[in-house]
C-alpha cells in the first residue's frame, strides 16, 4: 500500500438490511436515483474496499446473520452474508466441521465480505480457495434484481458459471446476500513444527519435501526471515523457542490420527535434519506451545508498527522468486537514511510474500525509491501486486501491473453490464 | 440424455492450428466473415458440445500439445490446450506429481476441453474442481483477441476473476489455448475398499463416518446399486469379490504412508462392521485386485449397452435425495412393458448420481414417462440436470430446470458481450 491511511469516508447514512428483499429495495431505489452505495461487511479490509470515499450510502450486512442449515453428511453450510467467520466456525464445531478458511480478522469479518474479496488466509494451502469451496451464492445486482445462484451442489454444469463473477469482485458487480460453502471435517489432530534454516534455497527444498512426505496432512507452510522475527522478539518481547537463524518455517499438519501425523512429522524432521536442510527444529501439539509459535507469525503486523512507519506489500511471486525482492530492495535502499528494516515473510506454500520496508517515519523519498519499482519488479516476474488483499480504493491505478489491457477492458465491460449507472462501490477496483 | 445419438455434423473443414496466434487469426477471419466455429478437443463429450451441428468449421486443438513447464516445487504445470489428459499425467509422474483430475476419457480428452466443460471425474472429492485447481489460462475471444490470464499464482486478487468465465462455458465465450494448473503430489499409497450394504440410509452413515475417520486420505467415494452391478456381473460376466447386496460402496484412499492408511481403513472397517452399517467388505492395495473392483464401476456404461436402449441422466441432488429418484421412477414405470432396469450409481461423495432406465429398445412412450418428469423432480429439489456432462447441443432447452430466468438472461448478455456475432459453438449451451 505504501501511503498513509486515508480510509475515512463522509457518509451520513448507514443502512442495515435484514433480508435480501430489503437489499434489493435499497439498491433499486439507489439505482433509480443515482445514489452511490458502498457495500460493507466487517470492514476489516486492508485496501479501503469497504470504506466510502465520498458520501456513498453504506450498505452494511451486520444484521444479515442467520445460519440456515448445516448438513452433517455433505458438510454444506448455508447462511446469510453477514455471518461473522468465527461464529460460523463455532457453529460448525458441534457438527465436527470447520470453515475452509481462517484469517486474522475472523472475529469481525463477514463471510459475504470474505467472498467479495476472495479472502485467502492460513488454511488455503490445504483446503483451497473460495472459488473451489463456495458451492453457491445469492447476490443482488445494482438494479435490485436478485440473482439466485444458491446451489448446494458440488457439481453443476448447466451454463456459464456465474457465481465466480461475485467472488473477488469487491462488491462492484453485486452485493452478496447468501452463501453456500463446502466445509471440511474438523481435524482430530493438529501438530506444529517450527524450523530454523540457513538460506532460502533450503526453504524451497524443505517445502518440496514437506509436500511429498506430509502430502495429505500439510495444512500451513509459512516462512519468516530473521529480520521479521525480530519485530516479535525485540519489539514485542515474544520468546522464540529456537536460537537465531536467517530463516524460519512454520509447518502445521491437520489429520485424523495424532499418532500417524506425529510419526510422519518426526520422520520428515529427522530426514531434513540429517541432510542438513534445517539447522534446528521443534515439533509440538500442545495448544499453549502452538499458540506461542503462531504468535510469532500472527503478531508480526503489530510488531512492525513499533518500528515507526511501515511500507507494506502483499505480493504473489513464482515460488523460486518468493524471497528475491528482499535482497534486491536491501541493495536498492542501502545507505538510505531512516530505514529500520527490509524484510519478508508469508504464505510460502501459496507463493504469497508479505514484503515490508519499515522506517522511523514516513518519507516521500523512501516511497519513491520503493514505488513503482516494487510493482515493476513484480510485474516483470508475472507476479500479483495484490495477492490476497484486493484492489479496493488503494490500488486501481496499479492494477495494470498484474492485468493485461485486454483483461481490464473486459472488466470494464462487465462493470457496465452489471452496474450501468456505476452506483456500486464507485472509485474502487477498476481504474478510471 | 434420453434420445438416440444424433451427434453428426456436416462440416467440410477441420482446422488444426498449432499456436495461439493461429487460433486468433482463424477466429478473426471467421468473425469478420460470419463463419460459425465449433471448438473441439478430444471430442469425448457426452452432450454433443464438440460436434458441429450444421456446417461449422471445426477448430481442433489436437496440434496444440506442447508442455511448457512443470515446476517440481510449486506443482504448477503449464501447457497448451490440446494436451491429452493422460499424457500430462505421465509427464507429471517423473516429477512425483499427478493431474488433479481423472476421467474415463483420459486417453483422448484434451485439457482445454476439460476446462471448457469443467470436467469432474473420480478424484474431485479429494482434489477439488477446476475452478479451484486452474491457476490461469489463455483464451481467444470470438473476434480473435487473445486474453492472457495465464497466471501461475495461487493467489491473485487484482480485479474481477475472469478466468472462471472460460471454465465450464463450453467454448461459447472463447477458445481456451493455454492452461496453468496446480498439481498435487502423486500419492505413495493407494488402498481400495469395496463394501456391501443393506440400504441407502446406511450408505449416508458410512459416507459421513468415512469423511470423519479417513478425512485427509479419502480420495473417492462411489456407490453402485445391485441392479447396476448386475450389468457388470451378468451382462459383462465380471466377477464381484462380494456376495449380492442391495448396495455397494467403493472407497479409495490416497496417502503418503501405506501402513498409516491401511491402519485407518482397517479401523474404519472394523467400526462399520461392528455397528452393522455394512454387511461385508474387503480392502486391497494389490493393483490387479483394485483394477478388478474399479472395472465394476468403470465398465458400467459398457454393460448397460447390452440391455438394449439406455436412457441416461447425469444428475446432482442434495445428498439425502441422492438415490430417491430410483424408487420413485421404479414406481412410476411399474408395469410398463420393455423396461429392463431402473437403477442408479455414481459419485456419492460429490452428490452426483448417474441415473438410468434401460429397456429392450427405444420407446417414445417410455421416454415421455421419464421426461420431463426426471427434470421436474431434479428441479424441485434444486438439483442439477447436468452435474458434470454439461449442456452442449443436447440440453439447452432443459437448462431452465437448473437455472433461474435471471441467470439465463445474464448468460445471454455475456454471450453477446464476448461473441456478438454468435460464431462460437452456435446452437449450444444457451436456449434460443
Amino acid at each position: 500500500c505504501g501511503f498513509e491511511p486515508i480510509f475515512l469516508g463522509y457518509s451520513r447514512c448507514v443502512l442495515k438490511p435484514k433480508t435480501t428483499e430489503e437489499v434489493a429495495k435499497i439498491l433499486a431505489f439507489c439505482n433509480n436515483n443515482r445514489i452511490a452505495v458502498c457495500p460493507q461487511g466487517g470492514n476489516t479490509g486492508l485496501v479501503g474496499g469497504s470504506v466510502p470515499v465520498f458520501d456513498e450510502i453504506v450498505l452494511c450486512t451486520s444484521q444479515m446473520n442467520t445460519i440456515y442449515s448445516i448438513n452433517d453428511t455433505s458438510g454444506v453450510l448455508v447462511c446469510q452474508a453477514g455471518c461473522i467467520l468465527e461464529n460460523l466456525d463455532k457453529a460448525l464445531e458441534e457438527h465436527g466441521l470447520m470453515m475452509p478458511l481462517d484469517l486474522g480478522a475472523k472475529g469481525s469479518c463477514h463471510i459475504g465480505g470474505n467472498l467479495s474479496t476472495n479472502a485467502g488466509g492460513l488454511r488455503l494451502l490445504r483446503y483451497g480457495n473460495l472459488h473451489g469451496t463456495v458451492l453457491g451464492l445469492e447476490a443482488v445486482k445494482a438494479d435490485g434484481e436478485i440473482i439466485d445462484l444458491l446451489s448446494t451442489l458440488k457439481k453443476d454444469n448447466t451454463g456459464f458459471h456465474l457465481k465466480h463473477l461475485f467472488i473477488g469482485s469487491e462488491g462492484a458487480l453485486g452485493v452478496v446476500t447468501k452463501v453456500a460453502i463446502q466445509c471440511p471435517a474438523k481435524p482430530k489432530a493438529t501438530n506444529l513444527a517450527f524450523l530454523g534454516l540457513e538460506s532460502f534455497s533450503h526453504i524451497l527444498k524443505v517445502l518440496k519435501k514437506a509436500k511429498g512426505d506430509l502430502g495429505e496432512i500439510l495444512a500451513s507452510c509459512e516462512m519468516i526471515d530473521q529480520s521479521t522475527l525480530d519485530v516479535c522478539t525485540c519489539n514485542l518481547k515474544l520468546k522464540s523457542p529456537l536460537a537465531e537463524f536467517p530463516f524460519y518455517m512454520l509447518i502445521e499438519t491437520h489429520g485424523s490420527s495424532d499418532a500417524h501425523d506425529q510419526e510422519k512429522l518426526n520422520l520428515f524432521l529427522e530426514d531434513v535434519m540429517l541432510s542438513k536442510l534445517i539447522l534446528d527444529g521443534i515439533v509440538t501439539n500442545e495448544p499453549s506451545k502452538m499458540k506461542n509459535i503462531w504468535d510469532l507469525r500472527e503478531r508480526i503486523t503489530e510488531g512492525f508498527v513499533r518500528d515507526g512507519y511501515v511500507f507494506k506489500y502483499d505480493i504473489s511471486l513464482p515460488i523460486e522468486h518468493f524471497y528475491s525482492l528482499v535482497p534486491v530492495m536491501r541493495e536498492r535502499l542501502a545507505g538510505t537514511e531512516g530505514i529500520v528494516r527490509v524484510s519478508g515473510y508469508g504464505h510460502l506454500g501459496d507463493g504469497n510474500v508479505h514484503f515490508q520496508v519499515s522506517c522511523k517515519q514516513f518519507s516521500n523519498e523512501i516511497l519513491h525509491q520503493i514505488e513503482p519499482f516494487v510493482y515493476e519488479y513484480t510485474s516483470k516476474l508475472r507476479g500479483s501486486i495484490s495477492a490476497e488483499h484486493g484492489i479496493g480504493f488503494r490500488k486501481p491505478k496499479y492494477i495494470h501491473y498484474s492485468k493485461s489491457p485486454e483483461s481490464i477492458v473486459i472488466m470494464k465491460e462487465l462493470k457496465k453490464m452489471f452496474d450501468p449507472n456505476g452506483i456500486l462501490n464507485p472509485y474502487k477496483v477498476l481504474p478510471m
